[in-house]
């Protein structure tokens, strides 16, 4: 077995001491083998002084060496083959097909760093030249690049054991920018993580990389985490999770003597419009698609389509019951762990509870104690209105459908939303005037537009936004898929007058034209 | 007299009710007319209920428009000709020369701003095509751009009434990027604010845009500022001041119920290092320029070189014989407030007390309450390692001369700094092995290393950074001037499948080619 439920701490295996933990299969309840030794703080203090010590060298190596680490992590994690596929799906519940469109999406995004790292357009080569003669006074010689901030702390999500974990996007895109990065291993699936952590730890060995780049760290409980933020090599977080976590981890680095940013992806419910139009020419399509979205890996996605507006009539009255026949052929599924479990059941119990919300109808019965059983609720605009509550997120297979009672009162909901990472409307030509009146409100909420499709299924590529105004994420300015994603990780540094031979490469003057650069206010592409 | 003590909320004029207020002559300590009247909370809503209401009209007016507006608020300040010089002078004891050079240089930004508006780069218009084959599932068209966040509060410096202040590059750089302002007036030059702030109202007004994009309150305390920072409509905020004074901002806005990003820019020392060969060749040049630096605007610079390392010899101790001499030259002048100047005194009387510092010299003895009498000081390496208050910024003409051993103990304290806007470095040929070394130090702790100059003069241009690695600003990632200024106040949204004619206008296929964009990966400039 290639799991030894060790740390990886550099080049190094370590064992943790402060107590055991093994990983839980969901679906049974079976702990599995091996068990895994609980990171201390002296673990948190070896990983990150050997990435402080190893970020010049990492990044000073060359753009090329950096792209190739990517490839080689990506080419680790294929060869890991079945191994990988199999442990996750006894750690998440996850069925294979799923997990290996993950891995997939996993190595192609790894992939995408990879060119990106090549092409430099992120290192945004600005140079002003020297106007010795100006009046005045002269201008200095100026060049700026952007440089990687320094280590990274990477949170894996329960819910993308490898695409949203330790070899996922965050960490893709940290050591794009040439960012050590020190993971912790979500305790959902240790042995995932680690098969991961030894896929990028052999890629760092193979490219001649300092062990420093990458670490893996388990901790029982919060005391690794927090570390980990509190360290002083740390320079940013990033975290895919639960509002609740995510808030923790910003206040716990807003509270360092050195405050970092924390980007943390917490929390969306997903609102979808049904413009009347759209609802009268395709109304049972549009009901099947959102079942599909709302159920799709038993709900458990960040962008699960919670909330459904339409205007009341009998075309939203056929849409509800298309959408109660579709969710009551739906099958009951295994839930990441047994938290998310309690977390949906509470949730699901909050919303039966609910003033003015009825249950429309519910899948297969929970086949298990971890299982979820799908569920719709209904309620009008009104009660929507009155209770606050009813806009939070149940993380799972449920999602509640709202009956306006004509457009101005979908609008006025819209404009009273937090911030999403999607809002989704669907609409035909006729709908336009209204979706005129939704859009800058809508992007005002969200970082992401669906039309005509569903929230679920976010494409890596570089126009993509996985980001939002608070809560959906801790900073509406940033992506954490996508090429954009790199941009969290860098910041920009100014040399004044400095000759050649001491500038980075890429500023000197016979290495200008290698990137896509600004000369004096003009873009030059590479 | 066009300066009425009244703040401006959209198109209105609007005397404070909240107490009365003047500002006062630094030189003189008189009083100035007119009073002005304090703000209220009621005053603070109006003004973002303002810029929230015209929030969506201002980001979607045509960029020619929100390009002729900064070029108008340019040509009313120049309009305003010497009523704006010698208000200025008057409320901050600065010469005419100082501020018809910060005229110059606030106009030069709004139109730097207004030409980059035009250009567009700053959009990121990104595209990627749909891909309705791909196997296994087909790619939507997905498009993004960077929106304006939306209202943002600015408060401006007391060092640069203009530069820095009502119409300065924080708010040059938000209404570049569509975000309507709200400015806070600084309490020290309140008629000067005024004065900028009917510039900005006028060319709102001539440009056509509604009310809301520009108003400006006055507070007597902390409340109205408080309120501002904290009022729901607000989504960035833009400061630069003492540490104290950003800090207390970046935790108002920490602790909303949204939290929203401050860019304070706090706080720093802004190290010079004097390398063997370059102080053997031109030492006593060096001291001259470094003196000049430091006293020049009476040392109230955030660049002003506080720390000045050299090794311990006969040239460091020529170099310092020189600087002392220079210093004895300087004349004492007037310094902003006398909450300024009772703080430099303090940190004068710090570091006269300091364990191991020595008065080198000091110029001219202090002409009159408000002003400052210019200061070296000089310790060791050791003495300085052994106090870190030593390393705290002393706003005012004030620096202290460090004498290390060798260059390893250079080296060493380098990787002690805090983070800093600025490092300098003078050096000669034979100097380049130590300056390799210190370079990758500094490029962790400061936004500009400036080589054989002056951290003082700061360029408005594409490449300048002026920002660097907490505390010297609350997020390393952004500038506060400079062309990238205007990134602070930007977001991406993504657009899935969205038919042309409801795509922002920059997306749409007709026009696409408009500004620089990237296709499919590949950038093609405008």
């Amino acid at each position: 077995m290639s799991i030894h439920g060790t740390m990886l701490i550099g080049a190094e295996e370590v064992r943790g001491t402060q107590g055991d933990v093994r990983a839980v299969n969901p679906a049974t309840g079976a702990e599995l083998e091996p068990v895994f030794g609980g990171g201390t703080l002296a673990d948190v203090e070896s990983a990150c002084a050997l990435a402080a010590q190893d970020f010049d060298a990492f990044r000073s190596a060359p753009l090329e060496t950096r792209a190739k680490l990517l490839e080689t992590i990506a080419d680790n994690l294929t060869e890991l083959g079945d191994e990988l596929i199999e442990r996750a799906m006894a750690e998440s519940g996850l069925p294979r097909p799923r997990l290996e469109g993950e891995r997939g999406r996993t190595c192609g995004q790894l992939r995408l760093f990879a060119s990106l790292v090549r092409d430099g357009r992120w290192l945004r080569v600005t140079v002003d030249s020297a106007l010795p003669d100006r009046k005045p006074l002269p201008r200095s010689d100026l060049r700026s690049r952007h440089i990687p901030v320094g280590p990274i702390a990477v949170f894996g999500a329960s819910n993308f054991p490898l695409a949203f974990s330790v070899a996922g996007g965050d960490t893709a895109a940290a050591l794009a920018a040439g960012c050590p990065v020190i993971a912790k291993a979500h305790p959902s699936h240790l042995g995932t993580s680690e098969l991961a952590g030894r896929a990028i730890q052999k890629a760092v060995a193979a490219c001649g990389l300092p062990a420093g780049v990458f670490s893996l760290l388990v901790g029982i409980g919060n005391e690794v985490g927090g570390a980990l933020v509190k360290h002083p090599a740390v320079q940013a977080v990033a975290f895919t999770g639960s509002r609740r976590g995510g808030q923790a981890l910003v206040a716990l680095a807003a509270a360092r003597p050195q405050p970092i940013p924390v980007f943390a992806e917490m929390s969306s419910i997903n609102p979808v419009f049904l413009l009347p139009s759209a609802l009268q020419t395709r109304g049972a399509a549009i009901a099947t698609g959102l079942v599909a979205s709302a159920t799709l890996g038993v709900g458990q996605f960040c962008t699960k389509p919670g909330l459904i507006f339409g205007i009341d009539g009998p075309e939203f009255q056929a849409f509800t019951a298309a959408a109660g026949e579709a969710i009551a052929a739906a099958g009951s599924a295994t839930m990441l762990n047994s938290g998310i479990q309690q977390a949906f059941a509470h949730g699901v119990g909050s919303l039966c509870a609910a003033a003015g919300v009825s249950k429309l109808a519910a899948g297969a019965e929970q086949a298990h104690a971890t299982a979820a059983q799908p569920v719709l609720f209904s309620t009008t605009a009104a009660d929507f209105s009155a209770n606050p509550k009813l806009a939070e997120e149940v993380f799972g297979p449920a999602a509640l459908l709202i009956a306006c009672k004509n457009a101005d009162e979908m609008v006025a909901l819209a404009e009273r939303f937090e911030g999403q990472l999607t809002a989704t409307l669907h609409l035909e030509a006729e709908d336009h005037p209204l979706a005129a009146r939704l859009l800058p409100i809508l992007e005002r909420k969200a970082g992401r537009i669906v039309v005509n499709g569903f929230p679920t299924g976010v494409e890596v590529s570089y126009a993509m936004v996985h980001g939002g105004p608070s809560p959906s994420t801790s900073d509406a300015r940033a992506t954490s898929v996508g090429a954009m994603a790199i941009d969290r990780f860098l910041r920009p540094v100014c040399y004044q007058d400095m000759p050649d031979n001491l500038l980075p490469a890429e500023l000197q003057n016979g290495n200008l034209s290698t990137h896509t650069r600004l000369i004096d206010g003009k873009l030059h592409t590479a």
